[in-house]
């Protein structure tokens, strides 16, 4: 994953991580550098991993990693070059880990580092209203235009031809050419993503951005959050209404068209060509086909392959539904 | 319909209308004046219209305008005092020349043009909030409140006794007496309307205004989009709760009353008295009778004939859902 | 309930509550005080009260208060130490009493006493945003977080460790500790509550507050409404995605979990450890008992008991729903 935001907060000791599982009596050497935290499949020498599920044996054979956050059940899949350490609940440890690395991933509060926009050097070159405020790290390209009190926190880059209407607020967001960003948007902020805990839930770190390809226009009033561990993104000539919320992780292809309203939950993929109508629903995990229709109102909880139509709740073949539903 | 706010920017030669349209060899004479377009209805001589479906060749047969956008199969329909403009997709090309006459209608980019409200001659006669921006030819009644931070972009009438909340936007919207906008509402703004095209959907322009009869009351966070070649009307004394969705050209009788998260599809028409539950969903272009009760959740996805009560997804008579539901 | 927001603007004369009501050729002594309005239960002795149903036969019997708005079918179920007030619409007419006894409960225009937050006292113990506005009566703990552009109304108490976002709005709203409110919501404004009447609907007044309990947070762009005679509470621990919608009176219990885009309509009871899935509404007066699990997208029209699981509109077990929906 492209991760051009969030800052590595490494190296640390193996001695520190340790500490911050609360993991005593460890015999092995404690001072070596751990420089960064990685998936098993692309963390390399003197980074750590995590393993959590046979699913992943073959990956977990191969890796590079040279420490690896597992169970006392899976540690003897990892090879010899690649110190376990045993942990109750894997997730959740890999959750405390990555924070350390990049605390910065964890944190929402208001970007109190941000100036007024005509104290930056981007009052010359874009057309802005009252009140906009930019953060650290933002860059914006030429013929842009922002509207009015809205807020671009630190992290987020803008390309050509852009229009932001007013009340806008970005962070963590990579926008491409000629998008249109409509009034009251929220995007870029932290998934819905923690672990459950009586009396006090603990968040997980969302390293991802949220990653908006050329021409696509996002309707007022909508929420797209970042991805934890990859990007949300939005591709190329898809049109967003107002009102919908897409959630982390979600990768919507190019040329689709979502009407008011909708939701998707958490890591679903639609495809190419899509339409989506009004109010519908999509469950998390799902894999919705290219040139899929999906009528207003519908609840969808299972992959929808390539070219169907479907509607209901749970979504079906649309004129079954209808025959059904006469 | 009423057109207030939106400037004709004709007349365009002939010449110039074909060259929009790229047709190229045209035999007559270009050199005339055209001075709007409208409905086939409408349209008077000197003026352009567009007929498209055969569902309006009574129409066509007595147009009196003296350009029509059509295709070969329908040119004959004509009378011979109506000069054909012949081409493939008549609603894209018809996009294309009210995009040229209006082209205010089209740009929604945010009002760069609006003042502090303390500048303006409604210092003294409007209680106001912090960071209240006005744009040009808006008119305020006498009574009226304005929340903080809220922008009243160009074309905006509000009438007298109305209380509008903080961090609202409006535009190319008519407020008549004693009308409460609360927080965070986004009204005016274009439809979800456009020509998919792949790599560039076409926007279509939006002519109409937002109308909001007196007494109305519009809930938090909601959006009302105004109407493409008619307006989006909210009728006297209906009341919206939050996060409601309405789309363009919809129209909403009078004494309605409408629950939170509801969504009105495209071109559909809500009668008077009507009660519609929270999150129900109504599909576009239907016709939604007089005294009728939608339940929370529904769907509706035909016309509802007046004093019928209904639910379901797609809903149907209540008695008979429950029945089948129990 | 606690009500510790609005000013009761009594006493009055039994005089001039007869005059509110339009009551005429009363004969009793119309001199006397009348010093508060409360339920049944729990008004005293020069005090107000209501009976409208026989459900409360039992408890109007024995109530202490010395006036009762109620119909000539029930007066002869209160003691004689209490005057009826015979009215033909009870809620009516009490909503009338309520709003001239608690006026500011049924006025939601935007507070215009707001000032700046760097010119209250607030300035050096608050982190906060541009154009923090603070209202009267508002009190904020220690190491606090206030976005920016955020409006701060009178009548908000917010503890210790609270991070509030930018462009949200509260009013009327007691936060505990650490609880995180993220941008663009809407907290604290009277609930969608009113007497239908053609052309002029009647509002009831909301003198509840939203009580926020420790450790909640609250998503982008959702709104929760302040009750009507009683509180609307979010229990310990309880987060609510984005846009999610709370409406007057409900109350959450503690460790919930609410997915994007939920409606719960008015009065409804969530229990403990319940999670609601996206897009699911709850309709009002409902009680969803403790570790009740809600899918998303479903309709919940009737109570649901502890530790069940639902899905489905209307919402039945989730077991049986999907077998008939394979």
């Amino acid at each position: 994953m492209e991760n051009p935001f969030f800052n590595n907060n490494g190296p640390f000791k193996f001695r520190d991580i340790l500490k911050e599982l609360r993991i005593e009596n460890y015999q092995n050497d404690q001072d070596q550098n751990i420089i960064d935290i990685k998936d098993l499949q692309n963390s390399k020498s003197d980074e750590i991993t995590f393993f959590h599920s046979k699913k992943y044996k073959t990956i977990a054979n191969n890796t590079k990693a040279s420490f690896c956050i597992t169970t006392k059940n899976l540690m003897n899949e990892l090879p010899k070059s690649c110190i376990p350490i045993i942990v109750d609940n894997v997730l959740l440890s890999t959750s405390l880990v990555t924070a350390k690395f990049y605390p910065d991933s964890i944190n929402d509060d208001f970007d109190n580092t941000v100036e007024e926009i005509n104290k930056t050097k981007f009052n010359d070159n874009v057309v802005f209203g009252k009140n906009v405020l930019l953060g650290k790290n933002v860059s914006i390209g030429s013929n842009c235009k922002i509207g009015h009190n809205t807020i671009i926190e630190k992290n987020v880059m803008i390309a050509n031809n852009c229009s932001i209407g007013s009340n806008v607020i970005l962070r963590n967001t990579l926008i491409k050419n000629n998008v249109r960003i409509l009034d009251n948007c929220v995007i870029g902020k932290h998934g819905f993503g923690f672990f459950p805990k009586d009396n006090k839930n603990l968040r997980y770190p969302h390293m991802g951005i949220v990653l908006i390809e050329d021409d696509c226009e996002i309707g007022c009033g909508s929420t797209i959050d970042r991805g934890s561990m990859s990007n949300t993104t939005i591709g190329k000539n898809t049109y967003l209404d107002n009102q919908i919320h897409i959630a982390h992780n979600v990768r919507i292809g190019e040329n689709s068209i979502i009407a008011g309203q909708v939701g998707i939950a958490g890591s679903s993929i639609i495809g190419n060509n899509v339409k989506i109508g009004g109010q519908a629903g999509i469950s998390g995990h799902l894999k919705i086909g290219n040139n899929v229709e999906i009528a207003g109102g519908s609840g969808v909880i299972k992959d929808i392959p390539d070219n169907s139509k479907v509607m209901g709740y749970p979504a079906k073949n649309i004129r079954e539904f209808l025959r059904e539903n006469r």
